[in-house]
Order: structure tokens, then C-alpha cells, then sequence
């Protein structure tokens, strides 16, 4: 397997595209993506595409081929992916093994959402599947996480409330965030109760939006860009259904950022910044524990000491996060690793770590449960 | 990039599995597939689910996990691929790329699909697009094709009917097949109108059912099997759409093909026995044309020759096809894989083609209008 740099990447903002289709919306950042690579389209080998809700919202299939060739990208293999909240970093991991295996020298990875409308489908996630009849939606599930992580390691309400207020300082400073006011802990524990202890300022809201990146091996990214950023590690797993387990805790958090610091030969104490999987605040504080930033159980205090606020020691979801940009579904984790370009190129803005240097993006699948379907752990580095 | 084996493979019979769900069909040719391997669950490295229809019909998403975990495959990466009809050879050209890349050992791929319910899903293919509100669904889009097919190069529907007649001749040695009870071209012609002059007997009909491989590296391949199958090329391309194009041939064939000769060093000459996607009676025919079976616009003779039956120079479709079959469209392309593997191996029974050594899977993914999304060519080699 040969080295692999990101030349280009696309976004959207996050929110409300209530006149622009599925396909518009993947064909811009596409666009965009190919333009900030400096390539012809006609450079681009392969394409792969993440969506998780078209077929059941709009029962639209085999989407990336209309959305790639929005941007002049058809003939060679498309790919459609879906793998729930790790859709569009699924989409990533493959295209990264394509590029690395040396079957294709550039690759374009392009994650798509929309979410706003009236049939939302989200909470109806597997209606086939007997928990979620019997009401296990996902914020009840992680509600349970919450409630466990409480009780079994002293993690307070408002320590949960401070990754809300965090991530909504740092998406003040981010103007393609959904939501930008800032919010104090006692706004985020007296908003409407969805799921004890979780208050509707503890989950993510929903939002369309989409995002690109341009894989190209590492020997010609010189070519087109003086800022390609490489790519350290790329690593999938699966959740291992094991019982019993500790629910407060992921397995496969631990296991995939295992493989992917061993593959970038790095450890968590070399990380200058991270985007997680922030779907509800509980999340973020658990992820913190299963990609090494704290020992176990001290995720609600590595957030109240300021550390992963945008300044501290290891900042963390410095775009604003899922709780403040809102989750589009497919678009995320493509998302996680254009903040990642950006902030490795110097290009992050307000929201810029200076000197940056290495890069996290952790995201997860999980089902109503809370069992993790899939979890992604990409490192990339300058 | 490495060679790479087909060392086992699984299949169910197609049609209604009405008391069966969609993760129990996928586990069952899993667990059959591992078995078949002579490996252990454990020694699966990585897994590619294909399936088009469940979350527009069950809301359901990221089926991929569930169903290899009832074969005790977790853990390890699992990605779910959509390709309209091509969704199943889409994963197999990714667990393709996987193994020959060497970031894979072994790699399983699952196709399912169920479409044997009240809320059918496929006719309202893409709902959001303008041409199907219209009208133009697929069996009118492939209409059109046969009316010009027999305008351009004087293909009789007569010959259009003798491609159902044959796979369903084909279809009555196969215990899998759903219709096994051989017609005739009168039959063909005097069946209810769907849209002319496709009647419904010359359209696939829907099924559920599913159909699973696994690759393993070539230098790894005779530990577990003394019958590896060589996988000597797979290839995935994109529709052109291009205009003008000539709608009763297929671009996307003669590009998928011809890559895919190149990397297996033969030509269509070489063929002993292809599986083709026969979605309708007119596909069979231009399938013909696109691989070079027989040059533009004969292939309404070919099949009138005799040459494309069990028995002939280069039979198609020995398992009775689409056509008698049915088309559960994710496990369709992988249950094309299987039947070559049987093939090769000599154990396709009443099917089987003497001294087959070269076999070819072609499988297309179109569109309402008849754009080709998606086409794949798979050769397998003795």
C-alpha cells in the first residue's frame, strides 16, 4: 500500500437547503472539491459516494452517478455506500484503499444528506426491529449511556451540558454552522426534556448538507496542490455484539483508534486536534475515553477542565461538532475530515489550533440499542 | 495487485421466502459460503453487503452487520453497497480490490434482497424524477429499446421470445430456478402486454433471495479448497451519458468488457459459458452485442441459431436467468458468481456446460430513461 494525500476538498454549510436537491447538493461540493484540487474531472479514476436516507425518504437509488456527474465525472466506477453515521468515512476507508492499493491515483469521496422533511425517517430506523416498536429510539438509548456513565464514574448533568456549551462557542466562530448563539449550561439543562438526561440542546438537530474530499497517491500530489495532507491512518470496524459489556464504555472506539495510532505510528498525546461523533453530548465524553485523550470515566471532567475547548490542551469538534452544525447523516464524517484539511492547511480560520499538525476524526454507527454497528477512526498529518 | 481465488460460495433458491427476513436470507448463504470455504467465520477479514430495496420498503439501513453476524463475522470491516442492479458485483469488485491489494485476506460478499411485498418499491424508482412521474418506468424505457433494436437491424420479436424460451429451458434443470416450466414463443407473445413489445413473459420477474462468495488471496487458496475459481478480472464502469448515443447498444458493455478481456488476456472467443443480465428479453440480445458474442445488431439471430443454448457454442444464462429465475436485485449479480463457480468447478448438474474453463458475468444497472448507471464484467477462470 502506497502513501495517499488529500488535495482537495468541498462543503456545504449545514441547515435548512429546502430549494436544492439531493443530487445539487452533492454536485456542488463535488465541484468544488475538484476546483480546490486543481484537477480536470477527467482525472478523477473513481468515485464514491455516501448516503444514508434517499431510498426511504425519497426511494431515490444509485445517487453518486447523477451527483458525479453534476462535476463531469462519469465512465469510470462509482461506488453508492451507506453505513449509517459512518456512511460518508466508509465511503472515505474505501477510496482510500483504492488509491492506496494503486488501483486508482485519484479518487473522489463526496458524502450527500437531506434530512429536512416532513417524513424524517430517522426515528424509524429499522421499524422492522422489535426494540424500536417497543420505543428504544436512539436518544432513549443514549440517554441509558448517559444515565450509566452518571452513576458508574460520578460524571455530572453539567458536565454533559459543557460539551453543548463548547461546541456551540466554537460554531460561533464557524459561519457554515447551523447554529452559532451561544448557550450557557443552565439554557442546555432547562431546555425540553427528550430523553433523561438528555434536553433538546443535548442532541443534534438534523440538518441537509454535504461534503467532498480528493484522494491522489502521495507521488503526484505534488502536481496539483502545495498543501496536499496525508493521510496517516484510515481504519473501519465493526461492534462485536459481546455480552455482557459495559455499556458506558466502546469497544470499538478503543479498538479502531488502536489500529489506526499504531498504522500512523502515533499516540493519543501527539493529537493537536479532533473532530468526534458529538450525536448527543454523552457521546463526545465517551468518545474522549475510547480514543485515549482520558483514562476511563474521566470524560466529564476532561471537558469542565477547558481542555478540548478550542485553546486548551486537545481541542475538540472545533467547527461547532454535530450538536451545533447539525447531522447530515452521510455528509458528517466527510465533514470531520474537510475541518481536518482545513486545519492542517491553516485555512480553519476563527477556528483555527495553531500550529496543527495532527489531525483526528472519530465517528460512529451506532442502532437503537446503542450497539456500534461501525466506528471510523481517520488520522491525517502534515 | 495479487491474483485472487473464489474459494466458496452460498445461494437460496429464488422466489418467495415469505416467512424468512431479509438478515436471515443474508446469514443463510453466509454461513453456507464459510462452510463451503472450508474456513472459519473468524478468518474473514473484512465483508461486503449488497442489498438496493430494504430501507425504501423497511426503513431498514446498515443491514450488512446483522446479517454476517449471524454467520459470527463481527468486528471486522463490513461496508453496505448499493448499485441498482450491479449492487451485488459492485461489492464483489470492492472485496475484489481488497484481497488484491493484500489489505485483505479473505473478504466475504453477501447479496439479499426481499421484493416480495405489498409496497414494491421498484416501479417507483427515483419518484423524485421527472421522467418517471411521466411515465417512463423501466419496462417502457426497454420497450423503446426493442422497438428500435427491430427498427435498426430487423431483430423479429420472435427472436426477442426465443431468449425467454431458451432460459426457461435452461431454468427447468435447475432446482433454484422460480419458473421452471418450459414455454414457448407463443406462449411469449400471447402474454399479457406490459409494454410493447415486451410481454410478461419477457420481463423478469420480482423474487426475494440472496447469494454469497468469498475471495481469498490465490497464494492462500489451496489451504482451504482443492477447486480455488480465479477471479482473472472484475471491472465496474459508469454510464457515459453521452448525446447523441445509439440506444439499442450499450457503451458501457463494450468498455466493461473490453477492460476486462484486457486484464484476463483473452477475447470473447475464449468464453465457454456467461451469465447475462436478461431484465427483460431485449437486454439478453444487446448483452450479446456488447461482449462481442456476435457483432452489432445479429444478436436476435444469435440467439436464433441455437449458439447461446446448453448445448450450443457459447451458452448464456444456463440457470434459466433473470428471466425464469427472477431478479432479487442486490443477490442477482452475486447468485451470476456463483453460478460460474459451479460452473468452473464442474458442479453445476443438470446446468452444467462440459469442460467449462472461462466463464463471464455481465450485470447492468439502468435507469428509467435506460441511461446505464452501472455495468460489470466478471470473469472467472479455470
Amino acid at each position: 500500500m502506497r502513501p495517499v494525500d488529500i488535495i482537495g476538498v468541498g462543503i456545504t454549510n449545514f441547515g435548512k437547503h429546502i430549494e436544492t436537491s439531493l443530487v445539487e447538493l452533492g454536485g456542488r461540493v463535488a465541484i468544488e472539491a475538484v476546483k480546490d484540487a486543481g484537477i480536470k474531472p477527467s482525472q478523477v479514476n473513481a468515485g464514491f459516494f455516501a448516503n444514508m436516507q434517499a431510498a426511504s425518504i425519497f426511494t431515490d437509488f444509485t445517487v453518486g452517478q447523477n451527483v458525479l456527474w453534476q462535476a463531469g465525472i462519469n465512465r469510470v466506477p462509482v461506488f453508492n455506500t451507506e453505513n449509517a453515521c459512518t456512511s460518508g468515512s466508509s465511503a472515505f476507508n474505501l477510496a482510500w484503499m483504492g488509491v492506496a492499493s494503486g488501483m486508482y491515483d485519484i479518487a473522489i469521496v463526496v458524502g450527500a444528506e437531506k434530512l429536512v422533511v416532513p417524513n424524517l425517517g430517522l426515528m424509524q430506523a429499522g421499524s422492522t426491529e422489535l426494540d424500536t416498536l417497543e420505543g428504544l429510539v436512539v436518544p432513549n438509548a443514549f440517554a441509558m449511556r448517559a444515565n450509566l456513565h452518571m452513576a458508574t464514574y460520578g460524571t455530572t448533568k453539567e458536565q454533559l451540558a459543557m460539551v453543548a456549551v463548547k461546541n456551540r462557542r466554537h460554531a460561533a466562530l464557524n459561519p457554515l454552522a447551523q447554529f452559532r448563539t451561544p448557550i450557557t449550561v443552565e439554557e442546555v439543562l432547562n431546555a425540553p426534556m427528550i430523553a433523561d438526561p438528555l434536553t433538546r440542546l443535548s442532541c443534534c438537530p438534523n440538518a441537509d448538507g454535504a461534503a467532498a474530499v480528493i484522494l491522489c497517491a502521495s507521488e503526484y500530489s505534488t502536481r496539483y496542490t502545495t498543501k496536499p495532507v496525508r493521510v496517516a491512518a484510515s481504519v473501519l470496524v465493526t461492534g462485536s455484539y459481546e455480552n455482557p459489556c459495559n455499556m458506558a464504555q466502546w469497544d470499538a472506539d478503543k479498538r479502531a483508534s488502536g489500529i489506526a495510532y499504531e498504522m500512523a505510528g502515533i499516540g493519543p498525546q501527539d493529537l493537536n486536534v479532533v473532530e468526534c461523533h458529538d450525536a448527543f453530548t454523552i457521546s463526545e465524553i465517551v468518545h474522549y475515553e475510547g480514543i485515549g485523550l482520558c483514562p476511563e470515566g474521566e470524560g466529564g471532567r476532561l471537558v469542565e477542565s477547558g481542555a478540548t475547548s478550542l485553546g486548551g490542551k486537545i481541542p475538540v469538534n472545533p467547527s461547532g461538532g454535530l450538536l451545533s452544525k447539525g447531522h447530515p447523516v452521510a455528509a458528517t464524517a466527510v465533514a470531520q475530515i474537510v475541518e481536518g484539511v482545513r486545519q492542517l492547511r491553516g485555512e480553519a480560520g476563527a477556528c483555527q489550533v495553531e500550529g496543527a499538525k495532527v489531525f483526528m476524526a472519530e465517528c460512529m454507527g451506532a442502532d437503537k440499542a446503542g450497539d456500534v454497528k461501525t466506528c471510523t477512526v481517520n488520522i491525517l498529518q502534515n
